[in-house]
């Protein structure tokens, strides 16, 4: 292990954080409000982080191994330093609160233990949202982006915190691959808030609100989420982006080089569209009875569908009222979520799209044993040990997600609430069933279910790997 | 595919069912019942079995595809001919009902329609619980052992229906491997008959508890079920013997010829009994409170955690009063089940053993790619595609369950009730939380899901192949 590579890497990470943090200061002081919080949390991080950097690794040399410790550890980092500034302001005076809202915010789970949060100063809130947007596209894919690291290096880096279970390069440098999804990430974040600018948010709400949707977080300015806005039209912008962010960035690459053809025939494509439309219209006919008329149940069931798919969490409604069907609806998407390589959580379509082929190939090949069988995805054969790692990752997710449940049980809620809230976490969405409903919150829990959520909310963000390596003595011991 | 192979094996279980119809047919002139229905049942068993055997299978030879379409048209024929009785004597007169409790019998799941079981005859009753002792090591297993059959297709049908992760043969022949199985079987069944008659119990009682315990089912004469007999020496003789069933009957045959140290050095065997003992203790200290002492907590935990693990699904109280932490402890049980080779059902110890190996392993892998990693279980290496077969069944298991739990949904209980209903009956459990508590029962539900949970248990019981096998196109094409 190259412990002082991935020194320097959590050093460099660490002092783009000193420099983030700057933002939520210059809104606090246009808003003239507390920011000694800002101010510390950045010394500290730009602290450590020069230290860090100070000392100089032997080999520049990083592995696969080097990547996922970085990754899991900058992030468990991140989340400890990132809540200093509500406890040292005093908006969430306790530690692990203020830690629970600072992953689920990286993390765009958007689970929040605020009874209140409209009683958040302005840098606070900025600075609480503001980390979706940092977590959707990756915080160590943005210090790649702007700053220079050999191929390799980025390369490790990038599988292990871009979502998905193959990840790709658009073009041949790592890097430049990391500059063009977070140009298209900005560029579409910047669209959004214009639009919803049009429809009577003030320019910090609508770019607050744009950064939940593009990293499909689910944190909003307001206690009752979308829904507090009461406006047609800034549901529907906020759901087409949800759309929109939960595809794979790799296809408005495509489309921005011309490509259209190549994106649009994207397998994965086909069956989040179709997911969407079955989901939106098997919804909308239970509740049509709820909300008076089919045009105001398609309108709840869109944008809800879109919230849980896509794994933001926002909320219109309260969707525990809806038919039992409909719940169980959103709980299967819950642990689908969005496409590889988008902001969305959850296992990815695409990989549930393998989980089922893959078992129809094992179930044809049981009955023809001489028959070929191929597993294709996009036309293009997957590997068998692509395939077999889909499943070790699925059978991963079900018993993280049953350990956090158990140890969330010991709370004493009922089994709807312990299963969604570990499901919740683990796929990054926010809300659940239960107490944990769209109209309750996370406060609930006691100090250790909630360091078991922030946990699980990492694990599922990073996709388990780069935050189990951390657990495993070996990543630990001296080079032999 | 050589169908009429597959005809002739179904012939052949039909005129043994035409046979052990006579046994409730002779309970029922003993005490005087209507019998109509067994006899009209033993015809047509005859009947159609007799019709089956008149076609000559031009070859005989059989493979893995035929084993497996073999043993899951004979279990559903089974469930379909074995539910007449209730429905022609009037016992259950639904024949949705019936099927569903007569395939809950056989797949020893024990989830019952009926609001007290107290009103069936006693005909009726033996009839509904031996199916429990019949299914439990195997309705094609016992065909095997009283009927010649050649090595190679008593093999394919014994893989085919045997649980577990691997099937091995105790003795170089099948057949002999099968006759051994059920002598251990029905001797361990009489034993505790005898057990259970000196803590007062009827001979009938004695007997029909016996083969709920062997099958690990669950199915009980009292509607309270072993909690009506209110006698600490009867659920101690249940609890104990539902720790034997649970075990691998190979077991059973080391210690017989006298290879006791291989017995015990079985590494299932050890994290079984460590399984045990942590949740009874876990259990025991959540409820001392409420029955007012450490001794009394620790008989109920004992007894419902060997009810849960073992998969029969026996009630003494309804544990869904229980801290939360406890149920969540049950649901996990639930999932784990019993061992390979034992009646009990579930995912099976050692396919969660080998879970979570090849979890570290792969893990391992990822930490220090150039390390030699394997897998073992019992001092011996699992192969690569023992290791991904059982990843495979994880996840069809995990896709069966929840579309059984979306299909339930739509009767419009509550998510725990449809999770752990759909969960039950995947594992061959009984009882869950909500309203099929063990206070509860499955009459609530429609008509559509009764037929999705009864599919569900024959998915269960017949670790999925051997089912889902029958709904592939290519099953039924003509041979090319």
């Amino acid at each position: 292990m190259n412990g002082r590579m991935v020194g320097r890497i959590l050093g460099l990470v660490l002092l783009t954080l000193a420099g983030l943090l700057l933002l939520p200061l210059l809104v606090g002081l246009i808003y003239r409000e507390r920011v000694v919080g800002f101010l510390a949390a950045a010394l500290l991080c730009a602290a450590i982080g020069g230290i860090l950097l100070l000392f100089k690794p032997k080999s520049r040399e990083i592995f696969a191994k080097e990547g996922f410790t970085a990754v899991g550890l900058t992030w468990t980092v991140m989340s400890l330093l990132g809540a200093l500034p509500f406890v040292i302001n005093g908006s969430i005076p306790n530690y692990i609160d203020a830690v629970f809202e600072t992953a689920s915010g990286l993390t765009t789970t958007g689970a929040s233990i605020l009874n209140n949060c409209e009683l958040l100063p302005h840098a606070d809130q900025f600075w609480r949202i503001f980390t979706h947007w940092l977590g959707g596209m990756g915080v160590l894919v943005f210090v790649m982006a702007v700053l220079p690291m050999s191929e390799s290096r980025a390369m490790h880096i990038m599988r292990a915190e871009m979502p998905g279970p193959t990840v790709g390069k658009l073009v041949p440098r790592a890097r430049k691959t990391a500059l063009i999804l977070y140009l298209t990430y900005a560029g579409l974040t910047l669209i959004e808030t214009v639009l919803l600018m049009f429809g009577g948010m003030s320019f910090f709400e609508a770019l607050l609100h744009a950064f939940a949707t593009a990293g499909t977080g689910g944190f909003s300015t307001r206690a009752a989420s979308i829904g507090g806005f009461q406006s047609l039209y800034i549901e529907m912008v906020i759901a087409v982006f949800l759309v929109l962010f939960g595809i794979n960035f790799n296809l408005y690459y495509f489309v921005l080089i011309g490509r259209f053809k190549e994106a649009l025939k994207s397998e994965e494509l086909h069956v989040y569209f179709a997911l969407i439309g079955v989901s939106v219209l098997a919804i909308a006919l239970g509740i049509t009875k709820m909300y008076g008329g089919f045009a105001t149940a398609l309108r709840h069931a869109f944008f809800n569908t879109m919230s849980i798919v896509s794994t933001a969490g926002f909320g219109t409604v309260d969707f525990t009222t809806w038919p039992d069907y409909c719940q169980s609806i959103l709980v299967i998407l819950m642990f689908i979520g969005g496409c590889a390589g988008s902001t969305g959580g959850g296992l990815k379509l695409s990989r549930v799209m393998l989980l089922v082929k893959t078992a129809v190939a094992d179930v044809q090949r049981m009955v023809s044993p001489r028959r070929v069988t191929r597993i294709e995805l996009d036309g293009r054969r997957v590997s068998q040990e692509t395939a077999s790692a889909v499943y070790t990752y699925f059978a991963l997710y079900m018993l993280l997600l049953i350990a956090c449940m158990f140890i969330v049980s010991f709370d004493g809620y009922d089994f709807a609430t312990n299963f969604t809230a570990a499901l919740s976490c683990m796929s990054n969405v926010g809300p659940g069933l239960g107490r944990i409903s769209p109209a309750g919150n996370f406060a609930i829990f006691s100090p250790l279910s909630k360091i078991t959520m922030t946990l699980t909310m990492l694990f599922g963000r990073l996709e388990i790997y780069a935050m189990l390596i951390l657990f495993i003595p070996s990543t630990w011991r001296k080079r032999s």
